[in-house]
């Protein structure tokens, strides 16, 4: 295996490095404090309180009911049973999504539009790959069913951010249920549901320095939904499952830590994102930047390379010299299928480019930016 | 909080103690490799490898090819898969199951019989809570629709073992799908995959002293179902979401082990339980015991004590004690509701007693079970 020193991970929006801290704080549920949460003794009864206080911690954060507040394996599952209850559960017939939504979203939808089960409208894009919210008002405005709203709030690729409060407003104005899938901004951004409209968000611990395997879905309590997973009715008989008890205390811990440090992490690591730019445009020629690459996520800069026989390797080369960086999302197995995402802003004739994305954290340095855009140099 | 040492845990059956062996194969994905096993580079190469690993491990010691093992968030979303893919995509019309199934099979079976897409069969019960076999096979030849035979291996209450291989037989010759829910007998007793007849089988590594948050399902690769997480495509599109890396090296590492000491481990702990049923027999009069005592699963003993006004306190009293059991399944939140089992075994007016289930691991002696008899001598 390499030396973990001399690697340089920019990947940190596909997932991040477990923070020693939150670690720390699920080590006693991964020794002594192994009791089923579901048992009545003492046992069960202290890890039912370390899932309460995760919980309540987490509720706290997004300015949430602690009731609103559910434990899932991830962010997927927790988009999964959004959409499925807002069909299932909430008469939604119509689904208007994107076609640069993350895949456990867009997979989703897609299956029940094949199932028969619902409609489907895809809202048009800005040429910086914002939703087109005139485009959204004409489809709900228009809709005949009720309508189901999937958008996230930070593209995972490129890095822009749904103005969460505006398709809020639409929502309710058309009676639409708003899910927004939130993995990319939740532990990056302060998020205040009191000021929301909305029905539904999803976290995934393991993108803000937090455990993998475990997810957050956020149900707003106007709203009642079925179950996903059926069983033992654990969480309030919303997801049943032993719960993955050092996970959701990771979670909450990770999120935690997060908000603490929101005001010293963030123009840190949106100065990094900026420097890679600038010297990415002074040092080579031809290189462009996908979204809005200003006001977007602070942690994502997608790159286009211009295309030569040299840069169609420059994944590869990247990862011979210990630079970790993503061709699109990760989420895909394989990944190298190419990104929907850059797929749907760019007609095929005009996509000839490489695209990198690189997405940093605070464990980055300027250091290792300029070691990348040396060697970046040298490889297109 | 109470110190350990005090305790006398008597609930393996609801979840184990993790192994610390099992926690040292899985801290190196909680530090340093924490890469994105669908990342192409080194980071998530490691940490891809890593999970093909113990698929292959898994997939050995249950003698399956490791294409047929797919790893969950637990025993619970691995049952709903097998159902719902039964459902959907194996056209199953009529589900055959038991009243004394564990409640992941159980609610998820009458979800969708609420739902209109399936028939539902009980199976009928024997006295000693064994499944009828002359009623299922009555069942299948009689159903016009394909069937479903979702009956679990280990009765996580009474501990009766199903014969796995006369319900496959019987699956077979009725063209029946079949699903065995083997939470409590994976990492108990060896599978052997090879010699069975069986589509679906699930497992939970917290049964065995791994992780919670992580399960398996094998699906025999006769068959070909759809996800039940649509998103990334991740565990070769059958189950989508960023793999719970440390979770499921845990899981292969913790079926290793439990298959490596089945020799040593099984007698023991079955040793443990007679003593208890011996002492319990020659100590407290009017006791008795649910399920089939002799050939059940050796880790469970499900005690009768006979009612009175301190038994209805018994539960209660053990936990003042600390002493950890179970009313019935610890996978009920709140699970003073009263056992469905044990509901099903007995007519309203013949339950008059105080259900116990002491569960039991490597990690208990003889001596705890002479501590647990002398306090419940007092408390009957």
């Amino acid at each position: 295996m390499i030396n973990m020193k001399e690697r340089i991970y920019l990947d940190n929006a596909a997932t991040t490095k477990l923070n020693p801290e939150v670690l720390a704080a699920m080590m006693p549920y991964l020794t002594d404090y192994f009791g089923n949460p579901s048992s009545i003794y003492s046992y069960g009864r202290e890890t039912r309180m370390a899932i309460e206080q995760a919980r309540k911690s987490v509720a706290k954060s997004v300015q949430a009911h602690p009731s609103e507040i559910f434990f899932t394996s991830g962010g997927t599952e927790s988009s999964n049973t959004a959409i499925l209850s807002a069909i299932r559960d909430l008469g939604c017939k119509r689904i208007v999504s994107s076609k640069i939504e993350h895949h456990a979203t867009l997979h989703t939808i897609q299956h029940y539009h094949t199932q028969g089960l619902v409609e489907l409208s895809y809202v048009a894009l800005l040429s910086d790959g914002h939703i087109d919210l005139n485009d959204l008002e004409t489809i709900l405005s228009q809709s005949k069913e009720k309508c189901l709203v999937t958008l996230m709030h930070g593209n995972n690729e490129i890095g822009n951010l749904l103005n969460l409060k505006a398709v809020a407003a639409l929502c309710e104005k058309y009676g639409a249920i708003f899910h927004s899938d939130t993995v990319q901004t939740l532990g990056h951004y302060p998020i205040n549901l009191k000021e929301l409209n909305i029905h539904f968000i999803t976290g995934a611990s393991h993108k803000f320095h937090g455990p993998k395997g475990v997810g957050m879905l956020y149900v707003n309590q106007s709203i009642k939904i079925q179950p996903f997973l059926h069983g033992g009715a654990q969480e309030r008989n919303m997801r049943s499952g032993t719960e993955n008890v050092y996970g959701i205390v990771g979670f909450a811990k990770a999120l935690e830590l997060a908000e603490r440090n929101y005001e010293i992490d963030r123009p840190n690591i949106y100065s990094l994102k900026k420097y890679l730019q600038q010297q990415l445009l002074s040092h080579i020629d031809g290189v462009s930047f996908n979204g809005d690459v200003v006001d977007g996520l602070y942690t994502v800069l997608s790159v286009n390379f211009p295309l030569t026989d040299k840069s169609e390797m420059l994944l590869f080369n990247l990862d011979i010299n210990h630079i970790c960086a993503s061709g699109g999302s990760a989420c895909s197995s394989g990944a190298d299928v190419g990104s929907h995402v850059i797929a749907a802003l760019y007609p095929p004739e005009k996509a000839n480019f490489v695209t990198v994305r690189f997405s940093f954290s605070k464990h980055n340095t300027t250091a290792e930016i300029d070691q990348v855009v040396s060697l970046l140099k040298t490889m297109i």
